[in-house]
């Protein structure tokens, strides 16, 4: 079924409330004008979420909500709006403008909408099952990639890893660098680089650890610019995936992938969680 | 001797010359339009420099230059200008526009002006010895920090450290972070984190490997927004010190930085290069 143009619309809408909420607290200072010893990121986290919370509350009474700070709200429609207000916390602390508001809709489990908006740079990907991801109003594409040995991969911090998972992780890093450490990975951007990858900046992002609220959002916008979203053994991405989670620009190059991530071991006994 | 105002207006010129050429290049995607196999980022960066060559050679002949692009010209002032039009590559050609145009104007030696500008977001930041550091013009200052034990440390990359500095580098980030990956290093910057720290989100940035065209400009900005810059000995930058660079925003906190960096070695010990 495809997705209602007022659905659409009520996203855009989501992302404006969120982003008129968070671009104040931007480079704030800590604890000016701020009560109940909170930090700015808590407080725009706390308060985009209420705001984006009222207007489903209002619009969409009937409909599930999962967000990062305020919970879960159960619904009787089969459908989820999934929010993270700012997703790319320690970015906002330090004043980079590479974070993001995450929205998604979920329709029987797979989100159908996601929405990564970056509201200080006032950059917005939407994609939208069975149309082309917009930047902008602009579609995206993601770019093709040859060979792995060259391609771009990006991670918000190797720290964010469990220690299994590192290894697998390096193996990744080095076929892709050559071993050279200045053609080594783009590090920090959060679900920024998912955009960035969607719009053909990026070849591959690899994290772990991710949660629903994390990566739903992503899906949509990756696979509606031509890219691939799967786990780290090639499946679709599940909350039983464990947060393993690989966006791969030129789908042609999923298998170099989760070749070089998994070594001669096969992708199978790759990881186990 | 105070720096004179025709060499601040200089400086900026400067930097509006390479701004104005780097920005068409940015988000270009490879190969458009472009011939001889460049990527936008070496074309941005060595036409770039070119532009800021042109005019310094007509204003400032006497003057010699260092560019990380086209070398060494000698001059005959004791002054020289030292360029680097992109800092941050990796970021420029992922689409992050947290890249940086690096300016310093060298005398006897020393940064006496630096500017480190990001053409993208138009935010520049120019340092000026016996001046506040200014961020588009409205003075920037570093913020306090308590404690190392919860102040944000950020670097480009772990894996641009070299081997035997690996350890120390940990070292800070297991102090300043209390071993909580979520409250880990920021990474991905490059110069862009000085402005940052300058500027009060960030508390700590750590690198080495800098070359003196990578933190020549970042002296005067970080010291006239309070903050101090000094190699991982805590004596002061120079072309001898390998890159290793430490700027710390609050300089109350030296000592506990250079403390955690060398252990129970003390700092004389703590790296040889």
């Amino acid at each position: 079924m495809p997705v209602r143009p007022d659905d659409i619309a009520l996203a855009h809408r989501l992302a404006d409330a969120a982003g008129a909420v968070i671009r104040p607290y931007f480079r704030r200072p800590a604890g000016l004008e701020l009560k109940e010893d909170r930090s700015p990121v808590t407080r725009a986290d706390r308060e985009a979420e209420e705001a984006m919370r009222r207007l489903l509350d209002a619009e969409r009474s009937g409909d599930g909500i999962v967000g990062e700070e305020h919970g879960v709200k159960e619904g009787v429609t089969g459908r989820q709006w999934v929010l993270d207000p700012i997703d790319g916390t320690r970015s906002f602390t330090a004043g980079r403008a590479i974070f993001g508001t995450l929205i998604a809709l979920v329709e029987d489990g797979w989100p159908i909408l996601g929405i990564i908006d970056q509201p200080v740079q006032r950059e917005r990907w939407i994609g939208v099952t069975g149309q082309p991801t917009l930047l902008n109003g602009a579609p995206a594409r993601t770019r093709a990639c040859a060979a792995l040995e060259g391609a771009i991969v990006a991670t918000t911090s190797p720290h964010l890893f469990a220690e299994g998972d590192v290894p697998h992780y390096l193996a990744l890093v080095a076929a892709a660098s050559g071993g050279a450490p200045r053609q080594g990975p783009v590090y920090g951007g959060d679900c920024y680089n998912y955009g960035l990858l969607a719009s053909g900046h990026l070849d591959v992002v690899c994290e772990s650890g991710l949660q629903l609220y994390d990566f739903a959002a992503l899906v949509p916008v990756v696979e509606g610019a031509g890219g691939r979203m799967c786990d780290w053994n090639g499946e679709p991405l599940t909350s039983a995936s464990a947060g393993h989670v690989l966006a791969i620009g030129d789908p042609a190059r999923a298998d170099d992938v989760l070749e070089a991530l998994h070594g001669a071991q096969g992708h199978e006994q790759g990881h186990e969680h």
